[in-house]
């Protein structure tokens, strides 16, 4: 089981926003902004690049509940960046696909 | 009419490496990475915030389209990076909701 297995099934707290049946939104611990939230489908997908075709809708409505999410964090204003990592190159931390969802400052370019 | 759908109808020329009949792939032409992709939607979503419902499904087409993009940009082992930027603070550039696509070099954190 990844940590965001045990997040979702409550074995480790986390500070959660936001859940459906589908997923889980919570604060990261190691936060990189004013706001960085992790979205999270409660289904371990690995990575994007071993999602499969029956994940895509799953993965559209993720992103659409940054909407809500963003939202409620305050960010309706001034706006957020979505992340996804995918590999080593891209600092990919756990092997349980998540979008990372920050604001509350002015993010800089390139995005890492 | 954004730049991006004037690239879609091939008004403005763009170094296109993948299309389909719902969205369109080509590189950003201020490149962050080596390797640094747009996908963009034909139909122009203003930004993710502003996504209806019914876009979902579109939206989770187009990130697992990102595998397939990646793959042929030679981004199978090392992996890749996706942002989407929303609003002032993300430094959204362009009115029509896409996805960067980066990779070929070891991204830093945080993403921006």
């Amino acid at each position: 089981m990844t940590i965001f297995e045990k997040i979702a099934t409550r074995e480790i707290p986390a500070h959660i926003v936001s859940e459906t049946d589908e997923f889980i939104a919570f604060h990261d611990v190691h936060p990189q902004a004013p706001v960085h939230i992790l979205i999270v489908p409660k289904r371990a997908i690995p990575r994007i690049s071993e999602a499969q075709p029956a994940d895509g809708n799953l993965l559209g409505r993720m992103l659409l509940a940054s909407r809500e999410i963003a939202s409620a964090a305050g960010l309706a204003e001034g706006g957020y960046r979505l992340v996804i990592n995918n590999g080593p190159d891209a600092g990919e931390s756990v092997p349980h696909l998540h979008i990372h969802l920050l604001g509350g400052r002015s993010l800089q370019w390139p995005p890492g």
